[in-house]
């Protein structure tokens, strides 16, 4: 009954950007709430908008409107799409990865393509502005109770555009991952989930440095690295009081060892 | 029916400034809703948040209050305002060229002096803080219903500080403008409107640089400087990839030369 | 009537953590209005938390629930704690000294500890993230009008930790304070009140540097100190069109002398 609106995108909040899209989304249906999740996605960075987006979603109420815009092919060829779960939740933006997590997280969902132009802003939107002119309107719509089959035509999920994402993978003694997210903390997010660590001993070992797991950010002295598992259920590397990023200098991609001990 | 605050400030997202404001337009009138267009105008900029509230004003809700707050001379004897548009909209902040933007933009404006302190927050107004203590309490009260020629005394429009815009000029072969903001990918947004291009040749040239027009930002390769139209319909200079100010050492201000090509 | 979430963090708005929490409460209670003071506290610092939350509280309305979280010590044995000041307002957060400020402005608070996990998001919070598990679960039942004393246990206020504040010092000619909080403007804001130099001849002394009063920024040239009575009536030095505490080289927590003049 309560929809809701949740934006993240990569546009920061210097500019205009997202005052305009709030402003949009009220002149169509000036009463849903809208909620920001980030705008503060790196520019350009689809694997960290993906990321994000399927970490905040389980905490969001099943009817939300979810708008995601890091659309560095604006104005080209690449569609415009919507998403379904079935169970009220909608997904709506560019057609180029963004959506991979969710796609893996969530089972059932139907895709269609964002062809239908009633619902646009206009009939001609800007060649660098789709957030503007096509995604937030759309969603405002899908919030004033338009039905998703409205918004064009069914599209097959295997036509949408993936990430080429790097699965962990499990050695003889170990896991080996990745990062795939560092947040503003400097706190290293691995794409390891919890589970596989889960009733073992384990560290991290990078290069000559062994870090071991800790339950919580101050059981480690301030200036010490520690392990644990993150509030997302991820193996996250961090650094009390300061940034593991910067210590270790890794980078988001970078790899990462978990190793079993005894 | 539907009234809604918008904001747009150099307060910053550091300080409690936004929240109290926010904390002021509650305790008047709780069930406004209120979006931020930005608070991160640079601070004491008036041109950048002049330019940055006309180009926001065309997507907003027609029964819109904007409070406009850049105010390097709070507390001296600069005039607090309102602007109305006979239309719904409300304008509300300090008489110091912030409006110069939406004066231009919009036709039959009516002015007034935020002089009844009636419906400021109290009747001894801070010397540091009107946004706090005048112009969000206004704000919260029009948008209750208080009648425009309640806020104070009507002004003329010409009695109103301006900003010295310095206008694009026409050439035997081209158009000299200049940049009006950069926003904070670091594209250069001139002032140079696309209809002067329109059906033209052209490409933007500086020193020894030729910038040739792309209709998206994509068709560029990376790392590729491109001229195309905005999002706002202005000619504007970006690198595919980065920031073209950073690349082109441009600021502000600085002349942009559009030249004519057969 | 009306009640309203607002939100004190450190959690910065590059990540999703802020958004996280608003689908928290939105799951909770879908139609309680939510406002950010702001999320930039820096990293762990409890004193600016502090200040900023005591300074924000007079503007909101009485009926405000507040979740302040900068939280270094999550998952240790450190209490979550609500406060009410019976009149409406709640606060909500680690018991680690965020709620100094309050404790000091506001007579007659009640302390309960948030052992009563009924309200929590679930039974099993993460060891990193209780604004997501307890507190702001805790604020959106709170908002829907679940009592004050089913969240948990009275607690003694004498039980609270406090920040150890150092209060301001008369001495034979002035005041010796301390800077308490730094805004993005540079602009430092001391512990000395208003009142205690009302209606006296005086100025700061920094080393050989005499800074004196004036009642606005803009009443010294542009580069030049000043000090004045910021807005929420404090002892503050300012730099015109500049950063105070870049050009004196001062921190959080440095003395500050006012000296009485005839």
């Amino acid at each position: 009954m309560s929809k809701l609106i949740a934006l993240i995108t990569d546009f920061g909040l210097q500019d205009i950007y997202v005052g305009v899209i709030k402003g949009v989304i009220a002149s169509i249906n000036p009463h849903i709430p809208i909620r920001d999740i980030t705008h503060q996605i790196p520019p350009q960075n689809l694997h960290s908008a993906s990321f994000c987006l399927a970490s905040a979603f389980p905490y969001f109420p099943q009817e939300t409107i979810y708008v995601a815009v890091v659309d560095p092919g604006v104005g080209s060829q690449r569609r415009a799409i919507a998403l379904s779960n079935n169970q009220g939740a909608y997904f709506i933006g560019p057609d180029n990865g963004i959506f991979t997590g969710i796609l893996d997280l969530i089972p059932g969902i139907e895709a269609r393509e964002l062809s239908n132009y009633t619902y646009w802003r206009n009939h001609t939107p800007s060649v660098t502005f789709h957030g503007r002119d096509i995604f937030t309107p759309v969603a405002a719509h899908l919030g004033k109770g338009v039905p998703f089959d409205c918004v064009g035509p069914k599209i097959s999920l295997e036509s949408l555009i993936r990430l080429p994402l790097k699965p962990y993978q499990l050695t003889p003694d170990g896991v080996v991952g990745v990062v795939q997210y560092i947040d503003h903390f400097g706190n290293l997010i691995t794409n390891i989930p919890a589970e596989v660590v889960k009733n073992k001993s384990w560290s991290v070992v990078i290069s000559n440095t062994i870090i071991t797991p800790s339950s919580t950010y101050s059981e480690q002295s301030k200036g010490e690295l520690l392990a644990l598992i993150s509030s997302n259920d991820w193996v996250e590397i961090a650094l009390n009081g300061g940034s593991a990023a910067q210590r270790l200098q890794l980078n988001q991609g970078d790899s990462i060892y978990v190793k079993f001990t005894e």
